[in-house]
């Protein structure tokens, strides 16, 4: 097994176990058994439960930017183009949470100082959708509404029927194409 | 003491400890030093750490609820009460993150089960969102923004400036006056 995909099996390992009992049961032997491999396999990637879990907010994070700044590239208006990637990164994840995302928020809590990759990135998007040519009240509203979903569908409340879910999606997405209706 | 403040005692000091320490420190031996209380006290009120979280839980589910009904009830205007109510009782938590919110939250990452009172209220108010004479999409996106604000303050990122918060205020309240303008 390469280097770098046993590493992506430890971090999904530790997303599964805190997608399924809690934060509270990550230990790293519970992710070794839970990944199948051996504790010193494990110590290897992630010297202790704190690094695992910078590892797991460092991933995900990476991996969403990635993905937003790609449809921002690939965007051929320039207003709103942040907000547009913005809304359409996040509704993209489906209906179910995912399982890094869970481990994201739930390792957030018991260490809330690794949030710092996480904090920095979201201020930073933060402060291109403030300024990418659309009325900052109604971008931040967008904003909002786009991390209310995604809170919504991390922690299985609230959640909205497809047809719902596509048509929010549709009008916060016209709204940043500058479509004036409510 | 009255039984029911040292009740209240022991909630806030369990929220301030998860607070400022993280849910993983929350132990009722924390909670009764940090409380300047027995432990056999705090074990009157609360016979174990689940108990505690439940109690959590529950109080601020219940002051939630009750805070928004009573909106509901005073509101003059039949179309929109429940966005109307929500947006307001979410906002006027001020841009500080309340401690008792902090706690309720952390502790679901803890114990997930815990959330059966918050979660079955907050399908009940949604129910009634969906059904107070707005466009669904519209009042759905109001709630999800409302939500994606008490997140933000909760976890202490995107927060928004005072009037940049304030001017979001307005607008989601506008819309659930039916005025059309993005």
């Amino acid at each position: 097994m390469r280097s770098n995909s046993k590493r992506a099996l430890l971090l999904e390992a530790a997303a599964r176990i805190v997608k399924e009992e809690g934060a509270a049961k990550l230990t790293l032997d519970a992710v070794a058994q839970e990944a199948g491999v051996s504790k010193g396999g494990l110590l290897h990637h992630f010297a202790s439960k704190e690094a695992l879990i910078k590892g797991l907010v460092e991933h995900i994070t990476d991996t969403f930017v990635a993905d937003m700044e790609g449809r921002v590239k690939r965007d051929q208006r320039e207003t709103g183009k942040w907000s547009r990637a913005y809304v359409a990164s996040t509704f993209q994840g489906g209906s179910e949470s995912d399982g890094l995302t869970t481990a994201l928020i739930a390792a957030l809590f018991a260490k809330p100082e690794l949030l710092g990759r996480f904090r920095e990135q979201y201020d930073s998007w933060q402060n291109e959708i403030q300024s990418d040519g659309m009325d900052p009240v109604l971008s931040t509203i967008i904003r909002l509404a786009t991390d209310g979903l995604w809170f919504a569908e991390l922690f299985g409340f609230g959640l909205l029927d497809d047809g719902l879910r596509s048509q929010v999606q549709a009008r916060l997405t016209q709204w940043t194409e500058g479509e004036a209706r409510t």
